[in-house]
């Protein structure tokens, strides 16, 4: 038999935490998640989901793309099966071209919203599935869409400012409960958008995967913002699950 | 039977990965650690050891005390009975008081190693245990020790600068194998020690305790250095425990 250790094999998916550990066999990463009833409150449950390197960094080159393996755009897409939207900041639009759909054109596609500020952003450029319903939010004082995103059907939604070219988060998730029916959220970036919802408490989980990295760069942290935070915020940990060398680990926010 | 569901117990420390999960009892975390023979090269095996909170920030209020919990000081007292020396930068001294040593004082205590700068350092003030050998680290360029270190019997080591104020890491490393016996060392920080050392590939694993809570400082990123890596490392997971929320991640840097 000649040697065959150079050729790669999957790594099975398991569940560390909580105990017993088991692999979680076809279901995959989050299979079987469970998420609370939806919340009688006026804003969607909202989960984010985040990538990161062992010494907590999100980006490379300015994107998040390629930090985490197959098995990270897997778990991703299972959260997206399971909410009503997609959000994504204007910054994280501007850096790479993205997917905020499912694979399967034949499942519901979730809602992707682009979270505007003040100048016009390259939405078709940007989107590579441009059949997913899309729903730009523009702050009061930001432009109004370009003439091709009105083209292409594209929804938009005014939403009042927080600060000069900023939406306003918490009117945001209302209007997108009330006037889309959003009941979950998933917000995937970028790190000012995340750390914006976490400070304002208004996000509820945290989707975590620490890809087997160092990257050590300047300028990409996990979270980033404004001055430090006076009170650091508690968590629950989840659950744990691995693939191989990544980790991915599921945490709820304390004090909600 | 009052309610007792508010007292609050000792969580179980579990290994997690590899499977089958684990609790690891009286041992505790890395109590059964088991580390490579000493490698036959001129340098000891290098650990780093950090604590980082979910969004991978390292201090609060400038100093690392205070993020991670019971269980995370009961791990790093058990590495600390592995090494024969453990390591602190300048930044890490000045920042708070520190003991580097074990608990026990009837236990062999490892040597402490304070990388010092081109100020002096107010060693007497910040290290709790006086009583542990201490070996102060001085570039070329470096000030003498105050008479104080120098009246408390503390040794010190002159390596060649690296650059102004800066020893040279591999020299020093060299040094600590070559004249104190040091086969093992563990370092403890800050950032900026952490990072020149993987960015010199010359640390060989990386012990992270990820506590549960959200820090989202400025200025404390769990590696700090200038500029971004031109490439990524990657490491190897060989270990995760739990602690209640808190983890427990070892890995192996790659390419070594």
């Amino acid at each position: 038999m000649p040697e065959r250790s150079h050729e790669r094999t999957a790594e099975p998916a398991l569940r560390l935490h909580p105990p017993p550990s088991q692999d979680v066999g076809e279901a995959g990463i989050y299979g079987d998640l469970e998420l609370p009833l939806l919340a009688s409150g006026s804003r969607p449950y909202v989960l984010i989901n985040m990538v990161a390197s062992v010494d907590g960094r999100s980006s490379v080159s300015g994107t998040a793309s390629g930090i985490g393996g197959d098995e990270d755009r897997q778990a991703m897409r299972e959260l997206r099966s399971r909410v009503d939207a997609v959000m994504v900041g204007a910054g994280t639009i501007r850096a790479e071209r993205l997917n905020l759909g499912l694979d399967d054109p034949d499942i519901r596609q979730p809602l992707a919203v682009i979270v505007g500020g003040t100048s016009p952003l390259p939405l078709a450029e940007r989107l590579v599935d441009t059949s997913q319903d899309t729903l730009l939010v523009i702050p009061e004082d930001g432009p109004d869409p370009s003439p091709e995103v009105s083209a292409a059907g594209q929804k938009t939604l005014r939403v009042p400012n927080s600060g000069p070219g900023r939406v306003d988060l918490l009117a945001l998730l209302e209007a997108l409960r009330s006037e889309h029916g959003v009941g979950r959220l998933l917000v995937e970036g970028g790190p000012a958008l995340n750390r914006a919802l976490i400070d304002q408490a208004l996000a509820d989980e945290i989707f975590l995967t620490v890809a087997p990295k160092l990257l050590s760069g300047q300028e990409s942290a996990i979270l980033r913002g404004d001055g430090a935070r006076d009170e650091p915020r508690s968590l629950d940990l989840l659950s744990v699950h691995s693939s191989g060398d990544e980790l991915f680990l599921r945490y709820r926010l304390k004090d909600h």
